[in-house]
């Protein structure tokens, strides 16, 4: 029983009627409906708790009645296509479902104005597909009207849908749920979120570029528009990195411990330098140093890599040494590799634990990944959090200890 | 405050009484003494604590006073020589730590009578070595007389060993621990627990193999002495295994249920499988189903590899149709490559999080890892404990899912 | 025009007769009937010489009443799969040929009682295939009846065979090409030999296991029964092999320039050592030194890896000091990975050229690899050739140099 | 003895005189200095001859009182690590030279006034450095003045200098020859090109993300200023390549056959392309198709890739439908990394041939491999002459084949 008010409990399309063929045959790792998880295993924190995700011994959908589709949304990322084959898989296989559907390049293939049909998952289908990146089913940015995609989930039949992505996904998941709750519609939505935390390995580059050349500078681009775990992750375990620039730490490139005059001062005594920097870091200087400005004198918005790339060169030859700077985005190159072998467990298994959310006719949540716990966090708490990096954690305390970069650049 | 009296504190040298370096120089992060972590997020559980690791405001040993020494002990895994160059650059750089010994070739290097004096570190040594695989100090197995280490730590002038290592070494730790305490020494103790879930793709190889030929039968040993975890991941990422055997389930030979007869129906159904087995599945085989017996007819303790391998072959023998074995041992492979980036972040944290607990007077503890969090656990709480795969698991349930296996075998 | 008699000319089926769809479409490239390839440029060599491969402008076969089959032979290796597929490519999308088969399971898939009727290939089924390891017809070892084979070939109705296999598959190719003459029938067979070169990084791994203990040593058996090429390769290519053990140079176990003495010296000095070993190396010690005798008392021939293993054991239990043997076996993990880049490119022009060989009439035919130039390679050169490693070349100078060892071990 | 008067032999220092410690030593390998290697295996090409490489029986330079230096220049390539480190350890463990100095930061280093000492080399220092990508002795582009760097081998008393590099790194050790020779000083300049063929996959990236969107385009960036090797092996590599763009195939944007209208009609049918271009290719748009004209109106010159994306969202802006570029420029990240096995086994034999060659007194010549036999080319036959991928040849052949694309796009 929880401890505490804060419960949240996902809503239902009612109660789960179906003995689940998981129970009868030989499942002994059935989860009850009221087995709770806490949010925080610090004592310190809140009880947040959150139902344990799992299969249940009843279950809402008769499988042999049931029409499921999947679909992959926004940008590429390893693991999609083991996603969808394990969602595949544990549907047919273990619950005997009869029809899974894909739907085709994201939110467009639930428009039918996109002209993308969706197509029927088989067995031969998916057998390989996780040795590829990408995603066969195709993905696209952006929404669709939910109106009309509940019309064409209605149109086809459709009583489960699994929306894979990260947060403008699921805020499409959150409405389209809303729309069918509106409607009174036996229809689950399950979200499964992305995992993007693939090897990095590229700073090596970086480091080998930077001591190749006199007064060598190596400057990564890496994922994260609104956290910095990436460019953390990679700093960590490259250890090759001299400054590492996150969004939620914001630096000054000019002044006493400024980048520019940092950067200046390693290049003196060390020659060469790597820089690993966020998409998302450095946002607040394009206000005051921006090079490009619009027809009206407005900032444009850029590159955090390209812009820094120039600033480093313009302060280098205006202060010396001249140094080479040698700029590096791998960014689509990482996003479509295959998942290695920690994620392909990790995608198989939220893929599993969405399939049984949605056979017990849980909707509207996401499945969560807890201190080594799966949950299902109800969609609706998502809104407007985003994670970041905490920078009094061990994480960024490692990536200082590893740059040796001061705690504030400014 | 702690909720409970199940509580655990490790035992400590006294109170520190120095101020942390790292808290003169802007350690926003340090942790008070009295913050805890729950073993567990599940709200059923029992409200076992253990204390927060990381940095301290306040430490016990004075670091110019200080000299520190590394070990690595046992069979090689990736990321050893991670942790010695972590160890060495957070004794160094951020604790100012002058002298670090690495000793060599395990607990062989704390007895004078092996006649491998420890070497000192230093900056240029370490710099590259978290690129290749193995240890720079080297390792080996077994224990030495804790009499003759103590004695040596003494002669050495060591204030802080760092132990890396697995069970075995653990206790080993101990052992040296109660020594250290029996004599009543100012020597700290910290163990830190080697990490060996490193990629094994190695499955894809048996797949090939046993598609390869008509009847081709992959059969891949992986690690484990006294669990499953590898044999499963290894099992969960692929998707290709057919059947997984772990020491945790045991399982038959023969009769309806045994893996021959349900091996054999697959081969005539399929034409080829693959088979991955942890290297302590199947002991209990071995009284029963020995190939070979010594002089007195006592049951010769085998490698299950080949035994597997040999029954199989003798299996289809008599029953047909004639198959083709591939056998596959990665262990030595697997167990040399340089660590993968989760793994090098991993042992990173690892290895400084046992400096913040050395320095700050605590001995007789090993770091642990508990639902993302870092703990001081105290190495008595180890012994005689294995972590064991649970059947009514997560894992198990997915390893279940993708190779079709019964839950029973016999 | 040739030089001299010792010209050799590839049979044919008659006069190719139709305009290749190739020369219609701009093929700039088509190459005539009498270019000839030297066998060596050096200019003391004899001038032996062959026709060169590469589309001709006149064909025999009429793509539109031609029927192709491609079958797979002998053990895995990388690049089957890219093979198979730019064969089908070549054949389906550039001569407009309709219809080919993949024969199953090697020459067995030839012989009607197997079982195993051929598979219709399609653009979709070979799309991807380049991307996995094996091959997707599978192989088996061994020979059919040739007067089977050519009957099946009649009753399919099969104008043109693509044998990939190595030296007996192509031994299996002559008898089918002889017996096709014999009967005077208008099929050609042309023969894709097999790649086996891949990469070879498993030394690291012993390096790293001989370092990481005391005494270690670490033995490494990989391909190459007949010839050290890959033990060769493999040693120049990792720098850290102390013996490289090859079928071309026999050696000693004992005396004063035998292994085990060297080995100990070595191991005095440094401690640690890594040996490679081809499979067929040594195969002269199983008469003086085997270790097991059948009842009669005849040498058993063994498997060198494990026979090395248990003499140099042996032999340091004897002579001291105690040594520690890392054995690693990885062939079916090599075997089955894909193909490299550099095999992939290989892999597609073997294909393409003995699609181009088999379209104009050429047939008994092997695309051979001379000198960066492709050519026809009449099978019946092949007959008891093997290649073998110069010992007073490039390759096994280098290996000296990398290893340190002498030329003569014995 | 040579066939014909196009032969060319390297000048020399006068006559050999020592008897090499390699003949001494079973060299059963040693090369008259009258061997001839042609420089083609076609019989109707020309019969021009170089001299074959190899260890000499006699040599010139006395190893007890040689120094010999070693310089690497212009962009990084894999393998360079692993030449400097054959080099060495042929020098001083096979002919036992006792010093070898490592130049600094390429030709900067033969300048006094950089201020970048040589450094001398260890055995120590190179132990593991093939194992990093990049170059310990840093690099530099650009030349020094000859007379300067003469000067600079003469007060450092430097014998051999191995220069080691592409194009431009050989006219300058032209230049530095010739200036050896006007003064008649007995300094040896050998060459060694850079290798820089390595593993291609990131198209497999492209393939991913042109897939994984609707009317998604990869378009790939590769190395290759004046020739397209590089691009036309990614593209045979990978086999998902629809368009390859190399300077020596120029090519239009608009017209029928133009790219512009191909990628279109490429787009509409399958709803994705890739296209791979060399840094080099379709030089000849910018004049007619530039984006960015200077002040005064001239074209500037500009990126192929950055111009190439721009130009087809202009297009498709114009002509739909709506495309997705995701523009991929994987260049630092493939110079890089380190050796791959065949590099690394071609790097050696480089380097050891370079040793061999100038230990014998050859002066003026670049080692260069010639039909699978390494030989001496005298440095002055390079000038002006650039290596470009013949467009009747097999591997263009390969391209078009695996493309799909016309051979003529204008």
């Amino acid at each position: 029983m929880p401890l505490s008010g804060q419960i949240v409990r996902c809503p239902s399309l009612g109660d789960a009627a179906f003995r689940s063929p998981l129970a009868g045959n030989g499942c002994s790792g059935c989860v009850p409906d009221d087995l709770w998880i806490r949010n925080s295993v610090e004592t310190t924190a809140e009880d947040l708790l959150f139902e344990k995700a799992g299969p249940r011994e009843k279950i809402y959908f008769d499988p042999l009645a049931t029409k499921a589709a999947i679909v992959t949304c926004g940008g590429l990322c390893p693991g999609l296509n083991d996603v969808i084959r394990s969602v595949f898989l544990e549907l047919a296989m273990n619950y005997g479902v009869r029809e899974v559907v894909g739907i085709r390049y994201g939110y467009q293939g639930l428009n039918p104005q996109a002209g993308v049909p969706p197509v029927r998952l088989t067995p031969d289908m998916v057998e390989s597909i996780h040795r590829e990146g990408g995603t066969i089913l195709g993905s696209s940015r952006g929404q669709q009207e939910p109106a009309v995609m509940v019309d064409f989930l209605q149109q086809q039949g459709i009583n489960i849908l699994f929306t894979v992505g990260g947060d403008g996904t699921q805020r499409g998941s959150l409405k389209i749920y809303e729309e069918i709750a509106r409607r009174g519609l036996k229809i689950a939505i399950v979200g499964i979120p992305k995992t993007i935390d693939n090897d990095i390995p590229y700073c090596d580059g970086a480091h080998a570029e930077s001591k190749g050349v006199p007064y060598g500078i190596g400057l990564v681009k890496v994922m994260g528009r609104d956290a910095g775990f990436i460019a953390a992750a990679a700093t960590v375990a490259s250890q090759d990195v001299n400054f590492a620039l996150v969004p939620e730490s914001s630096f000054a490139l000019d002044g006493e411990c400024g980048l520019l005059p940092l950067l200046r001062k390693r290049m003196i005594d060390r020659r060469h330098a790597v820089i690993v920097v966020a998409e998302g870091a450095g946002q607040e200087l394009f206000q005051t140093h921006s090079l490009h400005r619009d027809a009206s004198g407005n900032v444009k918005y850029e590159d955090i890599g390209p812009f820094l790339k120039q600033h480093i060169l313009n302060y280098f030859t205006n202060h010396g040494p001249k140094v080479d700077v040698k700029y590096i985005d791998p960014s689509y190159i990482i996003r479509s590799v295959p998942a290695n072998s920690d994620d392909s467990i990790l995608c198989d298994r939220f893929a599993r634990h969405a399939v049984h959310a949605a056979m017990a006719g849980k909707t509207g949540v996401l499945i969560g990944h807890l201190s080594s716990r799966f949950v299902h966090v109800p969609i609706a708490m998502l809104s407007g959090q985003k994670r970041r990096l905490p920078l009094d954690g061990d994480l960024w305390r490692a990536v200082l200890a590893a740059t040796g970069q001061p705690r504030e650049m400014r």
